[in-house]
């Protein structure tokens, strides 16, 4: 069945495996990705007040995501290494939430969505566990790819 | 302000700083962490044809996240690194998503709500990746903390 | 002397060093390993009756043998990092024994024969880790190059 | 059947699983283990003359080998994170092959044999790659516990 | 000779080894180190102006230094894992040189000079990192262990 | 002004990134750094009668610092993943110091002088962490470029 042969990622026996991208063109790849830390309005409040004019917070989760991104084929099984030559996290702190974006590329076979969507994630948690001394009900909402290209 | 002292992560100045937790007891501590994996309903009807009786989507995912989880310390960088003596990481296919559910234990001076976290983050990941040939939709979401004890 | 010429890996004065393939043609490689996980026939009955109808623990030994692979410049000194493309692990299960065999691919100035040795030993050893609680006899024997081809 | 019950990393469903060993005693454990690196006469006799009297050879093999043991958890995905006291890598070098020995030792709640098989194997392919420019029949056989104790 | 026993890394033959420290008391103990990047004066004036209000760059060194001390046993063959408790890396801003200081704790049975003087080491490299466009006369100095105690 | 704009790594309002080397040419690239332990004369003549003959202790450093330089981006944040073609790291024992020098080279989008420092620090803290037990005054001194060239 047509479905059925999309799942790259399975053979014909359900077995899961890694794509042999081998014979895949080199092109530039670029995606971005979005997470979002959903938390109280007094946490964002005490956030702004204690952290975010100096932008430390921030900073860490960034440094985190990007960080993350670079390894991510050490972290989802069956991703390909990949040399990237641009990981940026970028954040908006809005009033009970922080919206967070990876954007990844790569001159590669394959492209970099797990790479973008990593970084994300990370990013989020690493925002999670610097704030979750002040609030009991945050969480990562909205993890999902924004946009992909390649040229 | 009261709540200001509550980020135990950052110093009066608002640097960002890993918490001291050499003077805290050596305690039993357990985390169950929450992430789901939002599909198409026909990306679950077409893994349940292909892969589910096998099981092997899902213990490709179940691996990831024990051994995302094991390393934590590396990817949140104010995480203090763990000795865990288990890791659990369990699905609940649904109609339209799957339930990612981590558990964590360790017997340490600090909790493991950011093991369990990344642990059910980097399992609903590696979902994504596996069935993101067949689905452009997908996303993660509610990523929190389910419970967290201590004995 | 000749021979003492081929020792790419030491120099003038026996000293260990990585080799420079800097001036090498980039061309696709692939190369094969096997390894063979040796126990009782009661261990593959066992395995066959309670783990092998769903595949599992052949997916966590694939898993880990893939993740190996990825790393192997990480683990042997004087290894290149490599892009892998592809990485494949499968399984034989005898009577009693598990034949493990790796493949790796690249598109690289050096080849793969490391990484394929590397997964295939890995997967054997995780093999090991899930069957040691009921068998104290198993080894690990015949960790070989099958094949190694360039284009 | 009693048997069955002692995949202690399989649930009663076949599921593999990392064992809580949380409430297991924190005990002293050592374990011993081999691997062999069988080559040719001529590769000992080259390496002889070339690399042992300075000893390169063997010391970038026994340092890979201690490192492995130290990230096994990272390459073995049911093994628990541990804090080893004590890791040490040896070798024989006979007429025909090289004899690797490893002992790792921790204080904690579960052993440490997946260590020393670990170091013992990366450490034997380790003088594999240094010497797989002059020899292409080499393998290696006999990865194997040699000895475990507790007190 | 007596001096000569001292070598606690080297055995009767000058072979190097892991130090077995599983014979030693568990105790608190904590090491400070330093590291001092020398630069140009206009390199501080210049990093004042653009990136120091918001510390920015000091945050990004920060958490590289923290992460690298608590990879010390990946990075120095020799050196023990070990549950870090605690790690703090601070930097003071001269007129040409940025000082760079990094405690770390444990409860272990071995010290954490090398968690020190690593977390400083990589913390000043990426000060390195971040100002080598605009300086091309940085050099690293004077890491060294500044004090070290256990209780 | 026109200095500000040289920090490649800092955006216009401060804030740390990751440079986007995706324009760049792949060229082949090569950077040389040294690192120097200055010890007490005692400990040189301590090493040399002890391990030096046998250049152990030269090796362990050696290869720490090669691992160190190929997992570069990994510790330093905002470097790129980059697949070394070679990394050679060598030694001049004087009187009261040892020399380290670290040649790092690529074919790459951009330079690899965060390889060859971050080599050549890490291998003298592998030469402190050995001799450190008879030496209380050492200190790693001299951390800079030496040379940086690309074709």
């Amino acid at each position: 069945m047509k479905s059925d042969q999309k799942f790259s990622h399975l053979d014909a026996t359900g077995t899961a495996r890694m794509v042999n991208v081998g014979a895949k063109p080199v092109q530039r790849r670029r995606a971005t990705a979005a997470a979002i830390l959903v938390c109280q309005p007094s946490t964002i409040r005490a956030l702004k007040r204690n952290a975010l004019p100096k932008g430390d917070v921030l900073t860490v989760a960034q440094i985190a995501g990007i960080q993350a991104a670079k390894r991510t084929a050490d972290l989802i099984p069956l991703c390909h290494p990949l040399a990237l030559c641009h990981v940026a996290v970028s954040f908006q702190v809005k009033r009970d939430q922080v919206l967070v974006e990876c954007v990844a590329e790569t001159t590669a076979q394959t492209g970099v969505e797990m790479e973008a969507l990593t970084g994300a994630s990370v990013a989020a948690l690493t925002l999670y566990d610097m704030c979750k001394a002040v609030d009991k009900t945050m969480r990562v909402e909205g993890v999902r790819v924004l946009a992909k290209v390649k040229e």
